[in-house]
């Protein structure tokens, strides 16, 4: 009987959520690190199939470094990076198009299918979704692109048709040309462009702790205006930067909501929107 | 983390029969003895609330026996029952209009508003809602209808609008007349007219359990074919006949499934409908 | 054959006028004394039939002080007023809710539902019609409201739609408790809020007379400003006088016309507002 | 009080005719001898403005027989008649053109708009709206034409819409040229095509009457199988045949009720229609 | 091959314009001695005709000076002229109605669905699309009017729908009164009321020659500013400038683009607008 | 003068086939050999902006073998054939997957993108569009897939709306894994499921010559019993079998034409469907 009141709390709490979801937008981000497992992929992916089930809109961005390094490796391409960017020729460029573009999004989308939800995989590219520019740099980087423009009509209709977007970061220039785009940027782009209601980075790590080692030190809620001080404090360091700034700019930009969570344990988008307490760290103003 | 892992099976569990119940009408009767406790009727209410919130659209039909006996008695006029049948003179169906749709209806509708949903009350007067004529009987039985038709364009469009209809069960005769209807007949007759999803009884016992004594035996789910047979061999018994033979008539006339459950637990419509176990019996095809 | 050209002027002169008021709302208050004669009763509904019938939207505002004092004389409740209200503990509002939203509003719909429109019977209860807060007072007047707030989308949803709406003058305030309110105030309000075209008063006199006694004397139009000075010259006496306020106040809030007419002839709403010469006093501004 | 109480009877009876035509199609054929009084046309012409405001749907169709004559006359053209039918050459198919269509058609029409509402004149060349094949006839007819098919969607457009269709009697062959039609049968053809409510022949007698000297004997009612009994008693005479067998064959095709009413007294359509006893003769199945 | 290259530019050439006109509104203005030509005639209705088809949106006004002579002269009315303009007193006036709306109107729009489009002749007086007032002059000019303002609804909802609007240049005051009007003139209103993309005026001539007798000299495009220059330079002559003055007005009122083009050569609007070079002189801001 | 007529009626023909296919669906096969020049598929994606900017909604269809050829060499891949059929292990399936999905299709959206229209670059993994099963065959060729049903719900979505379906022919099981299929037969399957107006197959020969050495001898229009005549004759060889039996089976379909020409002469899907002579060949019921 106890068992059963606390199933009824959650359920209602959970209703609590969906009922205020429903109809909007959430921008989810996801790759790299955090895309190792595929039985947790599973789960995450369950999770939007879920999201649209119950009337959510979700998108998806993803990148994918560590597939285009292995390919860019059997085809003998040595990687070149400058601070930490991707120094992109052509070659370069053709092999991330083919494997963001051709590999990843295609099979995320088809397991996404299997879930019994209609999903549909595209990039910067269609219909023009992400117009750059060649990123300025004290070095030529080649074909990196720095976001000028989300054309969010195509996503707009898809996502609130019955589709799922999954989208791969690859930008285009007037010319049509092809661009490597870092994907956390875009997602907070594609977000603010699509009054998105949550922008959520799935990463491998809890969220912004005061104490970078002890999990007991997550902060499950924190202010704009707070972030800026963890930061010249020293508390959010070097990785974890990155991704905070993103929430920040998204936040100024509009989006109400922008959440850090852990992607490496199971259901994590549902556990941080359906639930009362959250497992990660939202950004919010 | 376990209680992550539940929580999270929780949620994934209840968005799949969110998502089946999507814009689909569950009718559901409650009333008598079952509503006895002011705390649990509020968990009801709420549950019908949730049910609004998150897209089905739910439609609650009651009755009202203590409430009109006190009454009647505070009137000297003396309750007469034949074969269970209030015998319903003019004075009677007066009283008995004025606590249905005066009292309890309008009550139930406040009750429901302040949840932050928009209830309404209705009788079968409305819109000529419930159509009935004089029950034929041995003894002049009064005001006691026999329901011939449900005109449910008014209650599909308030269900499929933002509203939750509360109907009181009054019916009218051809010249506008007021009777007296059973309850659970005019829940079974409103859900096959609205072809409901569901039709569910909230009673004060737990559904149909093999052993009456013996909470354990309960039966999850049952057809109707195999409901024949145990009231034929009597281990469905007295009280419970006629709610049975509600659902039976009930799928029969085309209701996917209709439910007997137990109205004196917290949030019974909530855990019968959205968990896999659910907490009584469903009768079904 | 001089007859027919009569007959042909007067169906002109009532096209014309229909056309107006084609789309329009029409607000009626019927109560109290004005509602003994059951065949004028019948011509009246019938008014607010063919009004429907003929693309008006009438919504009916109905009180019902005689029946609410018999119930009270019947349970032995003794009536108590000051200044004219109705002092209201819990009992007698249980009363006075029975009688107005189980019987009165339930009969009436019924009555209308007879003469082939759809009528639906609410109160200020249902989706929080009509929000009320206690009225102050220097005596105890208990569940006597003060109207705050009209929620009109129900009644608007239902009046452009196929329905005549009847609202009994029952109240709730924020809590949802039931509230006695005055019936004329509630129809001014209620008209106003719907920004009906009409607000008609149907009472048991003529209209406003200049001379009380006179029935030659009566004023058929008059404006808001000749009203002050005639209630200033004691030519608007007593009785009238709460009528006259609540349709210069309509008036003064956006009601373009407002009457005061006699429910003891037959028919009384069609002749008032489909003939040139009407039968009562038009208030405007 | 007599005369209010007799107003307010002739108002109900109207509202309830106006009740059953709302929405629905009335086809006015109104010329030739019915025509002469101007005073009388702006009276026909208010009818059908009425009509329209109320929310019924007329169509007018006309000829013009003298006025032609008039013009030929002055063009010393001679009027040649074969069979009661107008032999018409090239040229006088011209000048019927420019009487029907160029003369007439607009000036009815203009009278229309000085009334309030949107009249249109058309004929049955626009979008091919009556289609014709030469008369197969003993002599050459020359342009005289036997309608073959009525293209409705034009003037279902506008007379659905906020228009009044003012339709010539000119039809049009398979290449565009142009013929002379017998106005009464373009109009039962037009109303079978439209599937009206109502066709109304205003001619300049009163109806069918038992002894045709003696008014007080028309018959205000008449099945199809009654009308020919009475041809074949000789008691419907020559002038009248061809009307009452338009009637009697608009009837076979569909339209519920024909009228022949007298189109020299005032406000004859309104009068027709929107009374119980009506004026003329109405033709029914 | 180099044919089929020719070709296919040809029609990339002319693709680009039907996409730039689609949708749009082009008024055509047509007649008096541009209409002279059976054959001719017959290109241009073909021309009107694939417009509709390929979804530009048509509306063809037209005059009629010379078949209006040729009746008045049958019927023994003397044409009077005062500064160019026909003195038009009501006998005048009716043989212009009769010969523009009755004769010449429904000619072309029954030429125009022998082409497989639905075309409708109409006049000023419909709906009262056009209207005027009495034209104040040193004498008394009659029935000849100064256009006040166009009532556009009608022929844009025909025009937006599959219909081609042929109208005839007769306007009406307010008292319904027939009216004479230049018909450049009201296609330049029209043209103006209904934001019209083009107005093209089909005359004799090339369009706008620096030398009026070198064909080589003709100036295909001209601002409004170069207009002026030209006419004070007395380049643009006598009978050119009034239609050159319509053409600025229309500039200056909106219109996008307005042509002068030679009638009397075929296919003439189709060449005009969707070829490069065009075959006239366009006049634009 | 000549060449201004000439003008005319090339256009007049155009604005008659573009009329006829407006609003119809055009699939356009495109790939392997005719797809070489830099220069002609230029023209081949201007000829499909320029169907969609008139009102047509075109859908392309391609392969892409030469380039996975390189890409496998490149991988030290060895391609293995058997009857013509490429067998397709993982490894080869997903360098098929990454050069169609995200090289050649994306880059033919971009190109399509920098003519002014929007296009979408998609595969049959997303939304399911192309469902497959393993092809049997006596030795196992991995990776094959036969067609199984075409969903054709997302691309009738975008090619109604104003984007154009790019579609690279690649397949997906029941499981969601990828599948080589060959891109003539989805073109045939896909246009069958749209009910297409056309298919159109871009090849570098001519179409069907009845000596095949001789240009002169191409027949313009065939019917499919034809066909079989001339296939046993021989008169159709070796590699326009299987493009000839994929027409064939498209119009048994229920495909009105469909069109094999030759895509190495500039614009020639607007020579074959926008001209009466066209330039290859059209095969027909």
């Amino acid at each position: 009987m106890q068992k059963l009141i606390e199933k009824a709390n959650i359920l209602a709490e959970a209703l609590h959520y969906i009922h205020k979801l429903a109809g909007k937008t959430v921008v989810v981000k996801y790759g790299g690190n955090a895309m190792q497992s595929e039985e947790i992929t599973k789960t995450i992916l369950e999770d939007l199939a879920l999201l649209k089930i119950v009337g959510v809109n979700p998108v998806l961005i993803h990148g994918g470094g560590p597939e285009i390094n292995a390919l860019l490796k059997s085809l003998n391409i040595q990687p070149v990076f400058h601070n930490g960017l991707r120094v992109t020729d052509k070659d370069t460029m053709n092999v991330v198009q083919m494997v963001l573009c051709g590999k990843l999004n295609k099979d995320i989308t088809s397991k996404l299918n299997n879930l019994g939800v209609k999903a549909i995989g595209i990039c910067g590219k269609d219909a023009r979704l992400i117009e750059v520019r060649k990123k300025s740099s004290d070095v030529d980087l080649g074909f990196v692109g720095e976001i000028m423009r989300i054309n969010t009509r195509l996503i707009e209709h898809l996502a609130n048709d019955e589709y799922i977007p999954v989208i791969a970061s690859v930008g285009c220039d007037e010319e049509g040309n092809s661009y490597n785009i870092n994907a956390d940027t875009a997602a907070a782009e594609i977000a603010c462009a699509m009054k998105a209601e949550k922008l959520i980075f799935l990463t491998d790590i809890d969220g912004i702790r005061m104490n970078k080692d002890d999990p007991t030190t997550l902060i499950p809620i924190i202010t704009i205006a707070e972030v800026d001080k963890l930061i010249s404090q020293g508390i959010i360091s070097e990785g974890m930067i990155p991704k905070v700034i993103a929430c920040v700019k998204g936040v100024k930009m509009g989006i109400k909501r922008t959440h850090i969570i852990n992607g490496t344990i199971p259901h994590p988008i549902m556990l941080e929107i359906f639930t009362d307490t959250g497992i990660g760290t939202m950004i919010t103003e």
